[in-house]
């Protein structure tokens, strides 16, 4: 079953089933007007949308074509966004840059962030940033919608508590991150409004795609065009899904409708940009800048900059977009 | 206008306009189901309230008892909570414990942290942790409500969002507060769930005692019926609450119905516990300890315990509470 949330004027916009080919969609307002909605009623929502979606997929329902351009993010708000850190590869990466900390602490016990959640952008939305040098960064990441998991969860309930899983763009503000992590109360501002796919699938409606939560795909991110990586999901997990909703919830429950990331998607390699063919590169700039430093002495890569168009999109054995692409251009207020 | 939710089995409960002395209520549900649709519909709802708060005062409704018990926290669960740190005392004193860092970045902007805001507590809730030794603190602190403001606001915009008042018990896990910071992700495992008083009040419904952007009322802590605290709100602030709203917007919009915490509320003073008559002491455990280890060699304060009763309030000139008082029991599960 895939799901998605059309821009209906309403904060929360309109929840729709979507076919499994991506062109076509119903509404599932006779279910729940929005997801979050869906997801507090699961036990019976769930069951009436992944019907309204058999009858869509039989051609039961003519429906609506569906344009992802008109997509909200699925939660377009949601009451939490939390991102882990589950490929140590980009930690590893990134761990030169300033404030960085910790490296044991960090590979026996993900790392956690509280992020913004009152405002989650849709996959078409501008990277909206305030002037100046900000080092504006991507990262492109698997995230999953969970049911409600009380403090103190194991794996096995960590584990059942995944409900729908999509990708999503944690646009990171490079040179705000060392400000943020030196004040102590952690990144801030230094991570703006994150952006996520048009489509959110069951875990079953994957396919094979998922087991052991995670997500056995290649994210494919292009920047103005070109391939910039395409590691692949499940390669390289240190920590899972289980893994990070277990730590999320060692001393507090977690609401219905939290959205858990997985951190920079990261493969190890010792490729530097650019792709030589059949390559896997990297899920951000800064992963990719301090290769590059390693290997040449100096950061050959370019943060964005305004009209930069950065695009991410889940690929199937077939190359399908499996979450409808996000696509997004830099815009500096 | 005061207004309150009561439990009715929904995540959002039911929002309730609270008379002004606290002895009734009526249903809002007529204007609003729960409280973040009021703020979504603030313009509409907002005189709509106000005018059955009127009746109500005026008795030309006769509403139902307001039991405080009844209440869940105002929203009990909200698409963003940023704690601030708006009294400097408190970051002086707390500052000697391990991970806190940077001294002039924290005087020339405040700090921020985002909590976890998927589930808030009843002021009435339990304070429920994992065992272990954790060093349990209360933090008391202001709170508002505020409506969406936009990436770059001014002060003179954020101080025009701030829509309601409270306060809340800014739970802390103090053991936990190293590790979180020395990971360098900020606040998280140390910030289970924030509990908040039954009662939010319109800045103009709070009289004399809302101006400059703060609120100018004592707030009292008791720790099982023994006073431990009553700084004044209003005095000692560095950072009012235009300040913390202009400081979250650098980056970002604010989504309806963030709610801005004000930091532990401190007073600048040199008592130590236990509280002289007419005393200020401290609205946390943290900063008690820090003076005393300072003053005797020893911190002799400790933290809370299974079973411990904390109590906080604002308090008028008559000794009234304004918001109603929380109340929470410590729980270890």
């Amino acid at each position: 079953m895939k799901l998605a949330t059309l821009r209906n004027g309403s904060p929360d916009g309109q929840l729709v089933v979507v076919s499994r080919d991506h062109t076509r969609c119903v509404s599932a307002g006779r279910i729940s007007r929005h997801l979050q909605q869906a997801l507090d009623n699961w036990q019976t929502a769930a069951p009436a949308l992944a019907e309204l979606a058999r009858q869509l997929d039989a051609g039961a329902i003519a429906g609506q074509p569906f344009t992802p351009a008109e997509a909200l993010a699925p939660l377009p708000r949601a009451y939490q966004w939390i991102d882990g850190s589950g490929y140590m590869s980009h930690l590893e990466r990134v761990r030169t840059l300033k404030g960085s900390k910790d490296e044991e602490l960090q590979s026996n016990r993900p790392l956690l962030y509280q992020g913004g959640s009152d405002s989650l952008s849709a996959p078409a939305a501008q990277i909206r940033v305030p002037p100046g040098d900000l080092a504006i960064d991507f990262e492109a990441e698997v995230a999953v919608v969970i049911g409600p998991v009380l403090m103190g969860a194991g794996r096995e309930e960590a584990g059942k508590a995944i409900r729908l899983v999509t990708i999503c763009n944690d646009v990171s503000l490079r040179r705000l991150v060392a400000d943020d992590l030196q004040n102590g109360f952690g990144f801030f501002h230094a991570k703006p409004s994150t952006a996520f796919a048009p489509i959110v699938a069951t875990p079953e409606g994957l396919g094979g795609a998922w087991r052991d939560h995670r997500l056995h795909l290649p994210v494919e991110i292009t920047v103005n065009g070109v391939v910039y990586g395409r590691p692949n999901a499940g390669v390289d997990v240190h920590f899972d899904f289980a893994d990070l909703i277990v730590e999320a919830a060692r001393t507090r429950d977690l609401g219905c409708g939290t959205i858990i990331g997985s951190g920079t998607v990261s493969n190890r390699h010792d490729e530097v940009l650019p792709l030589k063919r059949d390559g896997l590169g990297f899920a951000c700039i800064a992963e990719a800048r301090t290769v590059e430093k390693i290997r040449y002495g100096r950061a050959r890569t370019p943060f964005l900059k305004a009209g930069d168009v950065v695009r991410i999109g889940a690929r199937d054995g077939s190359g399908r977009s499996v979450f409808g692409d996000i696509e997004q251009t830099v815009e500096v207020m």
